[in-house]
């Protein structure tokens, strides 16, 4: 029986300039965790989302998570929250982040990045309104709205607030894992919204994440900065080796040149075969999302595969060599080449290491240098892909078609969620991706947006999720 | 007849303290010519020249270079001084700089940057020991042992000393071709020490430089940087293509891969051939100045014919991609990479030009990406050949003889030192370059030295050099 929710949306439309202002308030907190200057106004940022959920009446701890990783710099607290603990409710754990990536004007914003811009069009910009404040709100606005309207809440909902999303998650890992059978015990499944709709129109629900082995390539040779009109022509030049390694990876097309690969992915289904036509997207969404028209493939279904279920490979850059604008003679004496790969199943971290660290090394070898080089990976996580047939995934979809009157896309996404897996294996339990925005909010870019219908819209698929999620049948 | 200059040396001697202290005062002043916060360090450091240079009775102006370009900060000044104008002698016009390299203790010094450290070897650490603040005070040391030895000074000598030599000398040649005919209208000759020994024991003169065009390769595709999860295998990555295109470079040995470039290179003649043997210069050399044995060739003259009449190609750098330590999943939308060649007779400018961008092109063609390329140039400087047989290397030669007690090498230097052709385009004169410092200063490194030898033995070679131009015949 489909739950009663007309009164929970009156009251979510009531309330929404309300729930608008309270993203003002956040979003006004530049919370940026990259920078250590920056990491009182992160903390703070911790504190409003703990007094608000107080003055909720959830149970709020600010878990201190101990020194930023090779610093003496205190890491922002997590915010683990409880609103109910109804023993006959199903309990719903979820995961957002209240930290934002770097934001300056002068980066070619058209607006203050920390002071939330609202046109007419709906589009609300500002750092950090899709990437994640709008979505962790979202939950405080559900539970208001609840309480407005006299209408009981339908779950025990756990929450889980981190402060270092953008810069590593550091510490969190270790915090979860601990905590999957303590604070997280009676979680029954995790929600996470911290991801975005494939394209602007059509909701979706992830059940899918690529990973990600990230490596760096280091060559070295003389002892320190050369002079290239001194040693020009007659040193061994790290740089010239490492151009060479790092065309060795890839082509233009995204066809990774490491033997041992292609080989581990898993081979397309029948049933697979038939998933794509029906997604929504197209590519003029693409094209809008790229800002250009530089795609490899011409077609949906050849896009949407290579960028759910192919692994790919970027150059990401070149540390140690000249990088600032204008000209500088200098043959930098140790180069570190970044690049990764991202990681989809059937693949083996470990395996893929060998691999890379094989065709490197062969790369390298052929050159017949005297430099040295050294390959190593910096991190690694595993790509995810959960059920899709779990009773979460059921109440989400059913919630989605409520709210927004079609049924959402079943998506995986290129993306890595660390978190996402660290959840599922500390709770053992079925982990569903329920995004707010949409594609073209521009999560780490310039002029972060989240549309007004998106977040509206948002509070109320939010708190419909919980009430289809206490009426689904145990599987 | 060999002039006297026995009490002058012995004054030298006498005097040498002094001297040291001078160059301690020198360097204290941090003149970073690059860093804009330096600025009025570098603005001191020429008035301090100034201001000895009046008290030893010279005849000074501090000559405004208008603003730096693209900027709203004012250029250093140039020194312009002369000491003396009877018309019986001949004038030499010197140049050197007063600027320095960026120093940090931080970056790995072992004393302090700016306070010259003297040890019991004699080695004399401090930045702008050996560039170019030891030679820039050799010809005010010269004077003044003149002076107090109260010995006639042999020629009038012109100076010209600016402050922006590290930072490309903004401003300087359109003030050089606007007094070359005014302000040093009465040259007869130039000498330039800013250069240094090929070796640590023997001295030389230097009749050659190898020109530099510097080129940038730009590819864009994407609107703005890319999530590399989002985006990854999906669009045409143009770092992808940017390490393909520097990649078709140059080898790891040096061979430039440009068609048309090996063709402009002037043959070597069979007078050349027998000139590399002779040099003081040896492989340990090499190696102990790279740091390392990574060079190309193990044999003195190949070694010293790349580095002289052969051109080379160095890849210094990337710029718009990641160059951070660290990790970051970044597909950069515009990289910028960075080459220049080293050239060298008779190569032409423009010709190299067109077999740069054609080779580029090409190699970019061959990508089929529908990526965006752009190859331009960023600045280029001619090579420089003077004749080694002329009166004023003639006197550098006797002078070298006289205080060293060998004949010194003829040689040519790998690096560019533009003013060189500046000099001696708009004075029509034969330019010397004259080095005071070893191999092994480490100009622009950490921990930059000047011996205490070069030091005072260069003071006498300079003042020993301005009496044999005194009597050398006119050619």
């Amino acid at each position: 029986m489909a739950p009663q929710l007309d009164g929970y949306f009156k009251q979510v439309d009531d309330m929404s300039n309300h729930f608008i202002e309270r993203l003002r308030q956040a979003v006004a907190i530049p919370s940026v965790s990259s920078e250590a200057l920056r990491r009182p106004d992160v903390v703070r940022m911790g504190h409003f989302l703990a007094d608000e959920l107080t003055k909720l009446g959830a149970t709020v701890e600010l878990r201190p998570l101990g020194k930023q990783h090779g610093t003496n710099l205190d890491l922002p607290p997590v915010v683990l929250a409880r609103y109910g603990s109804d023993k006959k409710k199903r309990t719903i754990l979820v995961y957002g982040h209240y930290d934002v990536q770097p934001a300056e004007k002068e980066d070619g914003w058209n607006t203050e990045p920390f002071d939330l811009t609202v046109l007419d069009d709906g589009r609300m910009f500002g750092r950090g309104s899709t990437d994640d404040k709008g979505p962790v709100l979202g939950w405080l606005n559900a539970i208001e709205a609840h309480q407005k309207a006299g209408i009981d809440f339908p779950v025990n909902l756990l929450m889980c607030f981190e402060g270092m999303e953008e810069y590593g998650s550091d510490g969190l890992e270790d915090l979860i894992n601990e905590e999957g059978k303590k604070y997280f015990a009676d979680a029954d499944a995790v929600c996470i919204s911290d991801n975005y709709w494939l394209g602007t129109e059509k909701p979706c629900l992830t059940y899918g994440l690529r990973g990600c082995n990230y490596y760096s390539v280091e060559i070295s040779g003389p002892g320190a900065d050369l002079h290239s009109g001194v040693f020009g022509g007659t040193a061994q030049e790290p740089m010239t080796d490492l151009v060479r390694v790092l065309a060795s990876l890839v082509d233009t097309d995204g066809k990774i040149q490491i033997k041992g690969i292609a080989e581990q992915v898993a081979p397309v289904t029948k049933e697979e075969e038939g998933l794509y036509d029906g997604i929504a997207f197209t590519m003029d969404t693409l094209h809008e999302a790229l800002g250009s028209k530089t795609t490899i493939f011409e077609d949906k279904k050849s896009t949407l595969m290579a960028r759910w279920r192919y692994p790919s490979l970027s150059v990401h850059g070149v540390e140690g060599a000249f990088s600032a604008p204008g000209a500088k003679t200098v043959i930098p004496a140790k180069v570190i080449g970044k690049f990764s790969i991202r990681t989809v199943p059937n693949m083996e971290i470990e395996k893929t290491h060998q691999c890379v660290y094989k065709h490197v090394q062969e790369a390298f070898d052929k050159l017949n240098s005297k430099n040295t080089m050294k390959v190593y990976e910096q991190h690694s996580g595993k790509w995810w892909v959960a059920s899709p047939h779990h009773w979460n995934f059921a109440a989400a979809s059913k919630a989605t078609q409520r709210v927004w009157g079609v049924q959402p896309d079943f998506t995986r996404e290129g993306g890595s969620i660390p978190v996402t897996i660290t959840f599922e294996e500390a709770t053992g339990k079925n982990v569903l991706l329920l995004p707010m925005g949409s594609s073209t909010d521009g999560a780490h870019s310039i002029n972060e947006k989240l549309d007004k219908k998106n977040y509206i819209e948002g509070i109320k698929l939010l708190g419909a999720y919980l009430h289809y999620v206490a009426e689904e049948p145990m599987v």
